[in-house]
């Protein structure tokens, strides 16, 4: 496994590199993420990093009612093809930026522990096998959502307006290479209380058939995430609580509710 | 009112200026086409350009329900807030370049005559005047659906994937400063046979609301899409059919379903 984290360092300057989570080292790379990346013989402390969102994706595509366990809770029937939405890339922050509540929405907000694919090859029509080969690696996702908006138009649901807020897709906090979902669990908690705790390998579409059958909708460029969409357990946040999202193997991705 | 394209020219250079519908001639500008583009010294003559969509969206957010006599077709109250999906950035193409059927999808697909607003300045939580000031111009959209989709799963309507496909989101053929959509109407041919034609003042979210509403929602950077929504006259494609919208002070977007 290789993790990768992008950071800003202390002079304020932007890299990215590879974190051995053993010694905490960072080794600056150079060039580009997903196109032959170079080591450089810059190194750091990851303690003296912030971390920023590992990747700025073009697109998030957020699934909905990909667990069995949930498609079980909600009664209804698991899809026969990936049921997204898409969320814009204003919405990604990293580790430890906040999400912040729009100004003009006083409404609950809902976490939702995912998941996320990142694509590593533009990638359009693939088979399983192509798709796999295109996933570059895994991360976390915090999918937030403005709950009340979503049905607040009886003719129109509003997926995007309540999922497509700046700082509502929480990215992070690096992603990891030759990952191994089937046998990890995904735990969220609220400050401190665990509100979710699932298997991955619960998925309706696993992350290659994802990636096959969303790449014959649209083409996938390198850094795009697909948030696997989320299981049980999701619940809304009071302003100024924490939301850890964790995978062990990945790491936890925590932000917190500005006040 | 400045009429502004972006181009490939002969030798297979992009580049993006302004066009003299009188003289057909376009003068090259240089710098950024949203950062104080400078006029250089190369002209072309229109015809010798092929014209590509008139700017590179982040996103396109694309209104439902935003005619009054579409609402009333439809027997759908006007909604109280634009709503809206996202179309990812790979769906867009420009004038002259064809919409490409999915490999996978075999159902009807539909076209909708749309105004388009391109921002132009970073905007975020912005007044109806803040908002006004941030649109840099106008285009027409052809919003395109792969219809059978929308409503195949009957617990998730399917809106950005079925107009999310590559090639779905048809700009052009300018962008045009200044224009007055109050006075205009929208007019779609299909195959030369008028099937649109409906006045823009009918919206029941004028531009400058919006991108005031909408840039509450998220922010909104340079180049990005709002299509305003269609209204009535909205039909099915066949194969190899062309589709026409046109808005007078903008010009004819001209694309054809590709068989």
């Amino acid at each position: 496994m290789t993790t990768w984290i992008r950071f800003r360092d202390g002079d304020g300057r932007i890299g990215f590199g590879t974190l051995d989570p053993h010694s905490g080292r960072v080794v600056q790379h150079d060039g580009a993420l997903f196109d032959r990346p170079r080591p450089t013989d810059i190194s750091f402390a990851a303690d003296d990093l912030t971390l920023l969102a590992p990747c700025e994706p073009s697109k998030i595509v957020a699934l909905w009612n990909n667990y069995y366990a949930l498609s079980q809770k909600l009664d209804k029937a698991p899809p026969q093809h990936p049921l997204f939405l898409i969320k814009p890339p204003m919405s990604v922050i990293g580790p430890s930026e906040a999400i912040r509540r729009p100004r003009s929405y006083h409404g609950k907000i809902a976490y939702e522990g995912e998941l996320g694919i990142v694509i590593g090859k533009t990638v359009s029509g693939a088979s399983v096998e192509e798709a796999e080969d295109a996933i570059f690696g895994y991360t976390c996702v915090n999918d937030v959502t403005a709950i009340e908006l979503l049905q607040e138009d009886p003719n129109f649901a509003q997926w995007c307006r309540s999922k497509g807020f700046d700082t509502f897709t929480c990215l992070g906090p690096a992603i990891v290479r030759g990952f191994d979902w089937r046998s990890a669990t995904l735990t969220t908690t609220v400050d401190g209380v665990e509100r979710q705790n699932y298997p991955l390998d619960d998925m309706i579409f696993s992350p290659a058939e994802q990636v096959s059958l969303i790449s014959h909708d649209m083409t996938l460029v390198p850094g795009d995430v697909i948030a696997c969409g989320t299981s049980v357990g999701v619940g809304s946040i009071k302003d100024g609580a924490r939301v850890d999202v964790s995978i062990a193997g990945i790491g936890t991705l925590s932000n917190v509710l500005a006040v």
